[in-house]
């Protein structure tokens, strides 16, 4: 896109309209410059249909701190605001209100705290507070949500996806049939999430991690076309990276053409001196044709060739691949086990449009508004209690028990320190009555973490390789339930006595007018 | 994001690695310079389960031209390559290949042939035509594919959606759950397609056209936790837009709080001179809602008041609810068809992320190479019939039948010209043996017009009313079983008898091993 457009579209007007006549009102009414706080968290984990998540992984914290920081408002998109026009023929945007915006320069003016980014994280709970100037918190919301949502419903497939691997390498090849430029945040969500290496080659190069391909059916077609064959392609492919040799074998017919053309180019390139990759399957019954090509492999001298497996792939087709190779192996004369082990999972689409769950559904909820001395909680009352969000200034804690697994998050009171590890009363957020004691516990550790303070950057930021770690990290304390890929054990997301107080009461004053 | 990252991501470099080593060996093989001619089309409409496409709308192309006008290689791009290395240490891209891409300047040298967006389209037929230097038009794809796939996606779920609404208005609110900066193609597309305007600020004021919006459940929240109630905030509401008001009447409880007070306020507003628009619903069962708040602004003494329903609406739920409220409205002695003519619809995430199918699987394949003297064609065989390109240089047309609509649309050889409308025979794209006649043609109308020239845009740009009037009229235009929200008419696809021909040597010739 030209870069006029894009300072138009993907700067400070990056926002839904409603944020902007809402921060008018509120400056009308000189509310503007109020401290508000909001809450951003998710109420359902993605549910994929046959299978579902029970956890998340969170993702697009510093794209979105990057784009707090390098954005301004710009005279063009004041002139813009300028131009609106109401039914009645009135400009829409008072002059004053306008300056004032010019004023705040943009969104440097708040202070966010947040998870780090590649933890896992659950419903309910927040996973990011954002306090702030009443009218520029509310400004933020669109862009806040749309950079959280999207990273962290992909990272959490791609966390799916890596599970389902079982240690094999995952290679992420979604751009194509992304969405737009947005595919750039799903090729980084998916890195953080799971994904070894992707096709993306800007983003791998943003990132540090080396770009990944071979070659298309396009360049077969091509050879086929002027008369040299699939086994000219192949030759041509073998000779110009003699070091990273995988060839696509599926052009024509897999067993028949593919493999046995492969295996002559792979014998001409040892003679050379060097050894193959290994082979691609795009089309076809992947375990069928990954257990047939690795006997033709074996039998030809290439126990070592890998099988990098693509199309349509995801956790559950994988799951289902892996599954039946196990299965037709033997009557093949195959080891299934090292079948499995000579795979690599190229996930392209269903990875970065989080197939059967397109949109993480993250909400950004007004929870408190500064008072006279202390903060004054917000409620929104609904006939689901599930769609509340929690209210008040508030900390989140993940708790630790003595098998060293995360039993439980915990919002507390801002004014509460659970960091002392005593035994707790945890109360259901939602349902009254439900509460249970927990008194093995090992460790408590505080989850949401000042990250941004007035166009300050709180903590370094992060490798991708550390996110990274933190994501195996949290893995590992997870119970193993709870990362089951179909129907998961649910995590415990609880509130202290004092919020849950203080919900009751706010929803009783409501419900009486109050 | 910021720039610099975003000048690595969104440039040159956006595209997959594979297209790069390709290009590479084309370079080495002194390939990289001949002509080659890719094919852009989808094989399947979009089938969202419960309900399918038997069509769809073409969108993304302006800013894949754009894209096209305004990416050069860079230095830094060439040093990032540069950077690469193989397994064995050596550099992956040679000094010699990178100098002849850095000459190339870009993707200037192709020409294209397309649709003009908004124009309905279907499967099989090729959409756009790509022709250029091989190894230019290789590295294309991904971007290429990227544009349109995603802006087709969307515009073709909006044009449901639209089609659902039955002429009510149509507003696009999905950003904050769209895929990252991607959701601004997103917001394009659904404007191209059938949307009427959008919450998208920025991407509004792009296209022109006034972006929607007006106040969210934090407002009322905000109020109500500073001792106003939701009353309060609705006076203000109405206060600072007295000639926009529309209220929504759902945060705290709908037929009992929010509607009674939107009545008080729409009240003291007319007192004051204003007319009140309408009001909102956002959850809960929107139809019955529906009827309900009909009934109630009836009585008010506000029956022109609008009722915008926003929450989840996709066109099977519109189509639900429009059923629904037809059936309840009779028992609140309220008029269906007037409730009905009062809707409006806000359609979010739903719409930018396509549910139920949220990714078109459009490919770009390579079709013929140049010849000594002519095309040659090429070729990818494949089990699957359907998944077979239909090879060669070649041309579309729509076949417009004495109903004046359209029949089928038939590709043919690049050098026959079936403007002359005479009878024709009509073969099947992937099934042997099946043809039909057809002679009560009207009319036949070139579909694939040159676009872009070598640097060259060939039409002016179109407005996106001149999009929306081509969408709108290319539906009048098409049998309203193929239009059906629900299991469609297959609309005929179909290829000459010389294409048929080349297609079956081709399979002939590669199958006994050509």
């Amino acid at each position: 896109m030209p870069r006029q457009r894009r300072d138009l579209t993907e700067g400070f007007l990056f926002t839904d309209q409603y944020q902007l006549t809402m921060a008018q009102l509120y400056w009308k009414r000189g509310l503007h410059e109020r401290t508000a706080q909001f809450d951003y968290f998710f109420r359902r984990y993605p549910d994929y249909g046959r299978h579902q998540a029970g956890y998340a992984v969170f993702a697009g914290l510093e794209w979105l701190l990057d784009w707090i920081d390098a954005t301004r408002i710009r005279d063009e998109d004041l002139d813009r605001l300028r131009s609106q026009r109401c039914a009645s023929g009135r400009r829409r945007f008072d002059e004053g209100f306008l300056g004032w915006l010019a004023g705040t320069g943009g969104f440097g003016g708040v202070s966010i705290r947040a998870v780090p980014e590649g933890r896992i994280v659950h419903r309910h709970a927040p996973i990011a507070i954002v306090e702030g100037p009443l009218a520029i918190a509310q400004i933020l919301e669109t862009s806040f949500l749309n950079h959280l949502n999207y990273q962290t419903l992909v990272a959490t497939k791609a966390s799916r996806v890596a599970e389902s691997a079982a240690g094999g390498p995952v290679l992420e090849f979604g751009m194509r049939r992304g969405p737009d430029t947005g595919t750039n945040a799903g090729t980084r969500a998916a890195l953080i999430g799971g994904a070894d290496a992707s096709s993306n080659v800007g983003v791998s190069h943003a990132v540090g991690i080396d770009p990944q391909g071979t070659h298309a059916h396009s360049m077969v077609q091509l050879f086929m076309a002027m008369g040299e064959g699939e086994i000219g392609a192949f030759r041509a492919y073998a000779e110009t990276y003699p070091d990273e040799c995988v060839l696509l074998v599926d052009t024509i017919n897999t067993l028949e053409s593919g493999i046995p053309n492969a295996l002559t180019v792979f014998r001409e390139l040892r003679e050379s001196g060097h050894e193959p990759v290994g082979i691609r399957l795009d089309s076809g019954d992947l375990a069928h044709l990954a257990v047939r090509a690795a006997r033709m492999l074996d039998d030809g001298g290439f126990p070592e060739a890998r099988i990098v497996l693509s199309s349509e792939l995801d956790e559950l087709a994988m799951w289902q691949i892996r599954a039946q190779i196990i299965e037709e192996a033997p009557r093949y004369g195959v080891d299934g086990d090292a079948v499995l082990h000579r795979l690599t999972y190229g996930v392209g689409t269903r990875l970065v449009t989080s197939h059967g769950f397109p949109s993480l559904g993250g909400v950004y909820k007004l929870v408190a508004i500064d008072g006279a001395d202390e903060w004054v909680p917000a409620m929104k009352i609904s006939d689901t209690p599930e769609k509340m969000p929690i209210p008040g200034d508030k900390r989140v804690w993940r708790v630790y028990d003595d098998r060293g697994l995360a039993t439980a998050d915990v919002v507390s009171g801002g004014d509460e320190d659970l960091s002392s590890g005593d035994d707790l009363d945890l109360y259901h957020p939602h349902r009254e009555g439900i509460m249970r004691s927990v008194d093995n516990i090992e460790n408590i550790e505080e989850l949401v973490v000042p990250v941004y303070r007035r166009g300050q950057r709180l903590l370094p930021d992060a490798s991708l390789d550390e996110m990274r770690e933190r994501r195996l990290a949290d893995l590992d304390r997870l119970d193993p339930g709870v990362r089951r890929l179909v129907n998961p054990h649910v995590y415990h997301v609880s509130l202290t006595g004092s919020v849950k107080r203080l919900q009751r009461d706010l929803i009783e004053q409501e419900r009486s007018g109050g």
